[in-house]
């Protein structure tokens, strides 16, 4: 089976959670482009009412395309639950997010959202983050600066760029440097210096946050339950 | 001796330390403006050359009128002084800054800075902070959530509005959300709190940021030095 192959059949299998009046979080990328083609399917051919919250303008535009009722993160109480891709997840459920330059608005969706649920193809498992490079998402005023300090520390940072070699923009105008790291050793202490750091708006350390995780694999589906409580 | 003559005097008092060729870091505020003032008169009258890396674009408009050189911080490599006001001080040299909304820039300025000074009038000081409503800067996306989130954890929240009613916009295209606290118990904790929610971009306490304070009082101005390294 193709790597498409498995990024569509997780999709479609987490879109089996959705129940009927649920407020659905919408992740960016290409795994949760399947699951909002499932979405929509199911609201066509099965009735199914929802009301979608997206955490990009690519996603805004894909379900309003679909028929997908939307709303803002802001006018809802929660969100019942998300679904989203993930571009590297560890075997203790920490997951690096932001490749497709969205980790601020997939992090605050997040955040509202009862339940997280990660769609992935067997290629996203490591056993310890870094390989994928870390997105950090930089107020433009001073990014040079944070550039520098990123450099002196060895995190071989590359400012994200687009096609025509400019710097990359996100939806909130805001610029993404990747740390190119390979190992992240204490993910829980890179996020909290990031944090803390002046100019950083938000980084695509995932750390505690998702519930249920879909993996593709050339054997079929895998679910695994991550208790947050625990 | 009025407040505004006090807020002159130390923006006047405090432009003694700025020498030839260095780098300065323009505040913003009321206060502020009387220092970048007094830079412009050295600058036009002894000659001085500096080079100022300001912290709005409020700021920036005042220094381009006086003539003064301006770069943006990520064109210098450091800044070598900045001076900027601040909104409360307790004893122990921890402020709250950000009333006049520019609380981001001027935070990432003096994140680069080897010396800054605040310069304040004898009525910015308390003995514990948090009188002065906490300026929070936060994403739009996700804003309403924040400010129910503060309004749980009973931080009196308000959204900072301009005079025709409409959410107050930053220089980088957020929101800002007043805490009004009374009392920060302790600013390191909520600092931290602070830091790590998404959808936080900065907030205005500055706790071992500043090396020197002067101070406007009836009795004339007073310099505290604060050793940051002790």
């Amino acid at each position: 089976m193709t790597q498409e192959e498995l990024k569509k059949q997780v999709g479609i299998e987490a879109v089996k959670y959705v129940k009927n009046e649920m407020i659905v979080g919408l992740g960016t990328g290409s795994t949760a482009t399947y699951m909002i083609n499932e979405l929509g399917r199911r609201i066509k051919e099965e009735n199914l009412k929802i009301i979608g919250v997206t955490t990009s303008k690519a996603t805004s535009k894909q379900a309003q395309a679909l028929g997908i009722p939307l709303k803002v993160i802001d006018e809802v109480e929660y969100v019942d639950l998300t679904i989203d891709g993930v571009d590297e997840i560890s075997e203790n459920f920490r997951g690096i997010k932001g490749g497709g330059g969205a980790l601020l608005f997939e992090k605050i969706v997040a955040s509202y959202s009862k339940q997280n649920i990660w769609i992935v193809d067997e290629s996203k498992l490591v056993k310890q983050l870094g390989a994928f490079p870390l997105p950090v998402e930089v107020v433009r005023y001073g990014a040079e600066q944070l550039y520098r300090f990123f450099k002196n520390k060895r995190y071989h940072p590359r400012f994200r760029t687009t096609n025509d070699g400019k710097k990359f923009i996100t939806d909130s105008g805001n610029y993404i440097i990747d740390l190119h790291l390979e190992i992240i050793a204490d993910p829980i202490i890179l996020g909290k210096e990031l944090d803390k750091l002046v100019g950083v708006v938000e980084h695509g350390l995932f750390l505690s946050m998702v519930n249920k995780v879909i993996i593709g694999t050339k054997n079929g589906l895998k679910t695994l339950q991550n208790d947050l409580n625990a």
